[in-house]
């Protein structure tokens, strides 16, 4: 007996159709005008849209950073992730120096398994790529279905790579179908920076955004792409933040190059001015790239509606502010970075983008489903409403609202960068490979039923 | 009783599905991992791509030109747009000075009926968009299901418009759900350099190309954006052709803007030296804008696979070599504007598209049918296999070849600009709201079976 | 007898040289480390800068203008000119409807005569740009000495060219080495939110600037290089205010086009903020193009860094508020454009540029005086301090205050937009032609000593 | 007694005089209408230009390069230079690992001194920029007269600096009043190419150039760019070549920002295909950033036409084709790198500049001579024909004619990458600080009276 969604408005990236859909097994099997109910289950999506379960492509669970963890694992993550209508993530194996990428991979699995309560997939996070690590990439993609990998241009001394090491991972990728993933900050001007911002005293919060100027984002990102194109190799450039760094990625676009580009809710409708804020509160908005000035909104938006930034990704990295952000108390390059964000990441793109008359529908399902899916070779078993993809499904109600409180979200957390902001538009029910794990607000999943989904190799023409 | 496509790849703007999918009157019912045969006709598509049929948004059917008329009408241009698998046309009703648009919108009506052989839509091509047409434009819009209407910023002295025409029409659109389309090339330029070459007896088809530089089409979409920014109202370009108007178009969706280019496939593999072709072979080349230096070819490429050139229309305006094109042998300027083009607009982009690997086949569907359909309010009766669309489908064979000729073609016209040219991907079956109209080449539909379709109001978020 | 300059610094637009000048007649026949008094007239210049006399490229006396006159006429504007520092004024003769380009000149010619207290030249303000007007331009430039030719993309049912006219001007412009300057506001766009927000019932002064959008003043530049470019011409852009045309000049210029931008001292101090001044004080501040948001002047400031705006006017056409300006009390379409800003031009540029450290001295004596002269075939005539030039020499007191005010200015007109700004740097002495007609604020001069002077042709590489 | 040029036409970077110039000692005294030749000696100059004498910013002497040492050292070189019309060389001191820059520049004058015919600066190339020598440039701009300092951003494991070190030299440079230099291109992309290129077997010259892409050179400026924006520091990018690279400058300059580029004759008038010259010919081509596409040349012009590229150097680096080229015989990345240039900088540029009607005699000034001296402070010293200036003039002949050849220069090296082209426009007589060094071809100088110049500091409005 499968499952009947009667009665919605099916989105996909593409289309809108009154259909019902039927899923049968683990996948849809049909979607048709009216499907007889035939003993199946019947959901009621009337008056909703009916759209894919979100795929988150950038968290960060279970992560250990500077000496602490984040506030999220595999289980609270990817149950507060539901709750938002987000089904699979993928999130960032990390690798450390010395181990092998097969090991991160490996140690990753250790901690989704048996706790994930959605779909999960990997992206490697390498911590040192060296030539032992480049020889496993062919591998890695060939038999673990981990198929992107990200490289730092950031964090001198610890993660960031040398521009030979860079130039060279894409080359490899480009050769076996990955896709590298650039965190584009020059991490020598940031060392730079912070060093003398420490030793001038200057040790508040918004000295985190201060040490790291757009300009460092835009000169990494545009040297990304200029090493991407001499490679002939496809790019994917994380949480871009700023005007620098998206016209950087718009005029690659331009000349033809497959650069693409994720922004993430925070950027968004977050600024600089959060910095500011009394007391040590602008610490829970420390994440890096850090929040701009708010000119700098309105150029991602026009970015988001032109397609030159293709994903969207929570950048999910969530620290207590107890205990946690307030390691950096007295030295704000302490602060542990990152922020709660993988519960909201659509209802925030569906208010203020959708509601407010910025996107289309059908943008705001490419955007928080389709393309993550597609550049990262999850589609299209993941990623649409189409049969034979995976019964991962939102009934969307366009009409729910919800005021945003780290006093009702579900991670794992204090505190909650979205504070207090009202949102209209939000999952009424959500379904993981056809089986419902939340509704109306409830959980009904398990942790642990979350599967690990192979990446498949990555195309010039994804999207 | 109705009809199954079994057994195909169903391809959208955004999907892939392996699927069959059931046509019930002239919908598309259902879409599923296997339909029962219950008596229905079976169509297998194994092997092939099961893709919406295309929508053609710039033809010129049975339109007078300078004293001759297009060779091919309703019938004839029909019929061959379905052979390659397009089964919408959105053409131009031509208005005439002193005519009212619901006039010309009947003529049109008149050309079309009994004739079309695919289904067709109109936009008006406005010959005189004084005050009185300005204030019919509401009414054309809710009463007539036309919403675009094309200005020309070229044609001194005839059908140019003045900028504050242009500027008015513009904002009245905007305010009533209509979308302008211009053609953009700057008359007045253009107007003096005929002269001048017709003075200096230049009068071979090449001065055609050289009296309408690239320059002149750059200047007037540049303009056009300016005069929309200005309106806030959305914009459509047709035919862009050359670096200067797709950048142009780029920079303006850069900054956010709801600017739409075209295309058409003569642009993508003619280019300027055809003018050269020995005799007055050149003369079948002669269209406004004209074939451009062959760089320009892989801008456009460029844009098509960045998604700044979003629309693929054919510019079909077919014209005899004998006894029409020959009406300028001896003044470039008397040779008849055009070229038979509606039959292998697909072929074309699929060829040198799809199969060199520049654009997905999402983006083939997307830009030779959905997106045609979502700029025009046809979306999402038309553009799309869905459920609740017309049954509007291509059954498209990737391994089936042919040289395109004059010899075979079915357009009404004694000649072909891409005679000799082989392509890989046709059309084996077209169905029209779910009646086979074309199978294996030969043609089943019939003459006055299409029917007019309605367009809807325009969003600057349509895409 | 001669006179010579003794112990100053003499700055040219690319030299500094501690240097006497010894003036013979009307010229300058040496500048040496020390030239003996031999019976000359000795001018103490130390602690000065002896740099040429201003060169006003762009100036409005005694010209009618919407039913009333400019409040400066020949006498009094070129008195406060020269007050100013400046001695040539390049003065635009408005040519009328079915009137010569000849006669336009002999008016402008009898308005200088007797009157003029520095040199002039002339551009002519092109009426009503017809054929046989056209066929006169190679006459004048040959025998008139006037070889600029000022055409209007705005003023729309008055001054206003179309494209067609423009696009000839500029041919037969670089056939007979003259340049064509344009005033590039869409005058279409213009007019249509002019109309409108008078039919809205706003009349107030700010209305000024809200019907003239920045985008129209881009669109026209972009228009005018566009044009220029086919034509393969040179182009002068008089006023540029705005980022969408000084980026647009800056574009053309890096395409290695010879596109010349002027700016004037309100675009760099003024903004639109000036135009919400209680009362109807905003009146004094209506200009075409008007004042533009504040963060303009930032992008102007740079392209004079960077030398992509190459020239600097003042645009002087002074009105009284009382009398003139009043005209528009109801209706700001009526309130005479313009502003009194030919006396500080140079001292604006100095303050806000050379004090600021925005601008090297060099650039300022550029600015001011020689790349106006060169652009305008009066150079090396005018526009330098060199042998052979004529003795048209400023001795620049880098200390001097003043706080400008129209208590304390000379031209002829009961208002300043500058009012009340304090600026360091100020001339001291001035000389025509080797007379002082300025000495420590006293007026030595004499009406009428000013003389005509004829303008050479244009070249590509003037500058 | 002094000296009188008589009769010519002085020509500066802003002006053009008839006048004499009287040289007293070793400066210019005084620029007449006529200076009376009271027991002077009277040079004729009656049909020529006099203008300063060429600086060359970019001159490698006596330098040690890959175990072999360039052909020319301070006597032949500055020979060769005079012979061209340079009369002032920057020769960049190289400071190798381990030593102070105080020893590097003394290195450098126990080169120069004794040979050098003609005057000289100097920059330093750095060669380990680490703390201790970040310490010592303070001292060295104040107490030794050198203002410059070359990074590297290629040549990996060798002279290549790591951003951080760019980025902490900018900032202190910009706090010292230097200009920091740079060899931008992306080393590390270009070391992997290079290996892999050899690993094929790819030894021929022209893989010099194919593993040089000019994406290389546009990262490395974008990049030094961005670090200088953030430093808020002036920069100067030596030997630009590229499109990529010179829009990059293009770009920052439109921003506002102090970048000053330089580009060479070579890459004007050479391009790729040189490198495809029968047998082992192309070798003699081999130089870094090596010579582009022909497309990039008219780049270059337009670039030097708007004034975004502001510095012409020679990059003087001359090497035996027998002996020395020949080193890379088998291995293309062992071919010494340069070209010897400094004999026809100023020729190449008069001839294809100045007699193509691309740049104005005073652009020629400005490029050869005036903004190279304003840039490393060696205005009004140097750089202009200017009274209190040292009187380094050249007498130029504007129609006298050479074919370039090694069999007819002066420089010690067996080859010219000029080879056989004609050019019209030559030194006649040129003068070093007073004296004649050269006339009609006659070397009358001698070894050992140039004169070191010590540099001044540098602002970022020096030009």
């Amino acid at each position: 007996m499968g499952t009947v969604i009667r009665g919605g408005t099916v989105v996909t990236a593409a289309d809108i159709q009154q259909a019902d859909v039927l899923i049968e097994g683990e996948v849809v099997t049909a979607i048709a005008e009216t499907i007889p109910t035939d003993g199946h289950q019947v959901i009621d999506a009337g008056g909703c849209y009916v759209i894919p379960g979100g795929i988150d492509p950038h968290t960060h669970l279970d992560m250990p950073f500077g000496g602490t963890v984040t506030a999220d694992d595999f289980r609270t993550g990817t149950i507060a992730a539901a709750h938002g209508g987000t089904t699979t993530v993928i999130d960032f194996a990390l690798h450390k120096k010395g181990d092998t990428l097969a090991n991160a991979i490996g140690t990753w699995h250790g901690k989704a398994e048996g706790k994930a309560a959605i779909d999960y997939a990997f992206h490697v996070m390498v911590g040192d790529m060296n030539e032992q690590v480049m020889n496993e990439i062919p591998h890695i993609v060939e038999d673990e279905g981990v198929t992107s990998f990200k490289v730092f241009m950031a964090y001198k001394n610890n993660l960031q790579v040398d521009d030979e090491t860079l130039f060279r991972t894409l080359r490899l990728a480009a050769a076996n179908g990955a896709l590298v993933q650039v965190h584009a900050e020059n991490g020598d001007v940031v060392d730079v920076l912070v060093r003398d911002a420490l030793a001038k005293g200057h040790v508040e919060p918004k000295y985190h955004a201060l040490t790291r100027p757009p300009e460092a984002e835009g000169e990494a990102t545009e040297r990304a792409i200029r090493l991407a194109e001499i490679a002939q190799a496809p790019l994917y450039v994380v949480h871009v933040t700023c005007e620098q760094a998206a016209e950087a990625i718009g005029d690659a676009r331009k000349r033809g190059l497959p650069v693409f580009g994720e922004t993430c809710p925070q950027y968004l409708v977050c600024d600089y001015s959060d910095y500011e804020r009394p007391g040590f509160e602008g610490a829970k908005y420390v994440m890096s790239p850090p929040l701009r000035d708010k000119s700098h909104q309105t150029v991602l938006w026009n970015k988001l509606k032109s397609g030159e930034l293709l994903a969207f990704g929570s950048d999910q990295c969530s620290f207590n502010f107890k205990g946690q952000k307030e390691l950096g108390r007295n030295d704000f390059s302490k602060i542990p970075n990152g922020a709660p964000t993988i519960e909201d990441r659509m209802a925030i793109l569906y208010h203020h983008g959708v509601n407010a008359g910025r996107i289309s529908l059908n943008r705001f399902v490419a955007l928080t489903s389709t393309n993550n899916a597609k550049l990262f070779g999850l589609f299209p078993r993941k990623g649409t409403v189409a049969v034979g993809s995976d019964a991962d499904i939102v009934i969307w109600d366009p009409n729910a609202e919800r005021v945003i409180s780290a006093s009702n979200h579900h991670m794992n957390v204090d505190n909650n960068i979205f504070e207090g902001m009202a949102v209209r538009g939000q999952p009424r029910t959500v379904l993981l490979r056809g089986s419902v794990i939340v509704d109306r607000g409830q959980f009904l999943g398990e942790p642990g039923r979350g599967r690990f989904q192979r990446c498949g190799k990555v195309t010039a023409t994804a999207i």
